[in-house]
């Protein structure tokens, strides 16, 4: 699986450590990452919460990746955004369990995390032990495991009431946010 | 203000602590809180998280409510029901802390609560803490503060992305939503 | 090593699930749990918080046990009852970081967990978790590992303070607790 | 209300943020907070956790303090060193549930909080909802209420048990310590 990584501009300082955490729990898995910045708080291409929406939306809709591990400060603006666009179902994971439970309830394509709300010793270690528990032991299986049936329908019928609210193709998407977003917000720190 | 209190299927059992909680917390903040259920797991109208994105979509559009407090057994079923829809901005709310800074950051009007998951001794405690810090304490006025600039900033983006990707107007997306949904998924314990 | 699994009255029917979880991570690692109970809330043999750290002390210091786990409903009466006697350094863990930084900053012998408090959907994964943490990795080697050399030091000089300020050895230890405790408190439902 | 702040070296950077905290939120209540420092990091009187254990037994003990407020970067090690000393009992809090049921299950007299372990963004925060939930509600009223009876009936045999086993009167349990203590740990950061 190719995981994609993204970095808004307000926590873009973490990124190396994400990306390290990230790394060493789903390489020996055989999952690709693919770190698409920002890199550092100093980029010289700074991205809002709402552009990591559009990236993603991108990435998820082309193929070119097959999930998502994004943020911001407190993980709501990136998960808000990317749940903007059609073809992305992004769960808002701040603990372990969060993880395992996204992954089988909601069996999703992103997730957004809290990169600065709760971030202090140990920050690194729950990024970790979040990306074991996503990745780790399938997806789509249900919790508890007896209610998988009626859980994998919802699924099923959001994805429908998702696709049938998407008039717009992503294209179209990708050209009306562009045309939303026809200012310069890139120093805009955010989340 | 109108609170809307809307409760899913599987936690429906929990309905009355969540409006006891509720009603505890902002009814001396001079707030009216309206109970549309589910109130009891064996209602016989039966709600999915995805109904309640549209019912919670319907009361924000139309003025009905002006915020809306829902969730499932984790609030990601919810969160993501709701978010799938224009006029609804739906935070994922664990802890009082997500509570303030999402009230404040990222200004929305919806939050989807985790009602099974966590939710043991203190369960009913930590709701009321999160309505005291979502409720009480003003919204919009950026974390830390000195962010608001471009915090409120992004969220004016948001808004105009959302609106602009939402080509389909209220009453189509309830016809299309009723269209994807015409099954009987009135038993789907769920979320 | 020898994990000895100890519960109190209050949450003793979830001595089942927590043994459980225990078994799954430690034995694949070549550590045996041994499982005091209580097993079930009716059981004749009903222990308070007070009585689990009785039973843990002389567990670890009679070289019974290498390691306890036990709790109570929020896991602060096991913790607090467990380190009034000698030899026993007990943590309170209520996430997988608790987990890991106990074992690697203050390198105890025993943790007290919430059972009751936070314990809902997840709750039997948030221990899984936990344990894994607690005993995959080592132990004493400090956090953040660049701290190890203090971190060690204080840890040392508590184990000398307590021992210090332990003029009881543990027969006297027992018998006074055995005659603070001469009433008939089995029936408490505690923590 | 006398209410000690106690900081020890490696999170000391922090004591002006926990003592803003903790007025904002007791001096309307009408307790009165002493500051004990550190104060800095660099403090020339450096304190280690063990250090913080003695200091807190003995203004409680005296009487100089009703309560103390204290911990280290996760909490663990100052709990363990206040719950080694007589007449200290100490809960380990790191949200508001932990903070209410301490006050109404342990009814104990300090608190030792993590100070480094998930402080990040809304760290301040937590620590003022923690400090309501303290102080504000009153305590030994139990949690659950109904609990109340086998929960005080607990927390007096605990008590007891651990005056039988404090063969060492005050006196004693410092100058033990203090030789237990005979070396230069000033610099030694740590928890």
């Amino acid at each position: 699986m190719k995981i994609a990584l993204i970095n808004e501009n307000s926590q873009a300082a973490k990124n190396g450590i994400i990306e390290a955490a990230l790394k060493k729990v789903v390489a020996p898995m055989g999952h690709e990452v693919v770190n698409y910045g920002m890199y550092a708080a100093d980029d010289a291409a700074q991205l809002t919460y709402v552009q990591c929406g559009i990236l993603a939306a991108i990435l998820l809709n082309s193929g070119a990746a097959d999930y998502v591990i994004t943020g911001c400060g407190t993980g709501e603006g990136a998960m808000l955004a990317l749940n903007s666009f059609p073809g992305v179902i992004c769960g808002h994971v701040e603990d372990p369990v969060d993880a395992y439970t996204f992954a089988h309830v909601n069996d999703g394509n992103a997730v957004a995390m809290p990169f600065a709300k709760g971030f202090g010793w140990g920050g690194e270690l729950n990024l970790e032990y979040c990306f074991e528990k996503l990745f780790g032991f399938g997806h789509g299986q249900g919790y508890p495991k007896e209610r998988v049936v009626p859980e994998m329908r919802n699924k099923a019928i959001l994805d429908d009431v998702r696709a049938a609210l998407a008039e717009v193709t992503l294209e179209e998407a990708k050209a009306k946010a562009a045309a939303a977003l026809n200012g310069d917000y890139s120093n805009s720190a955010d989340c």
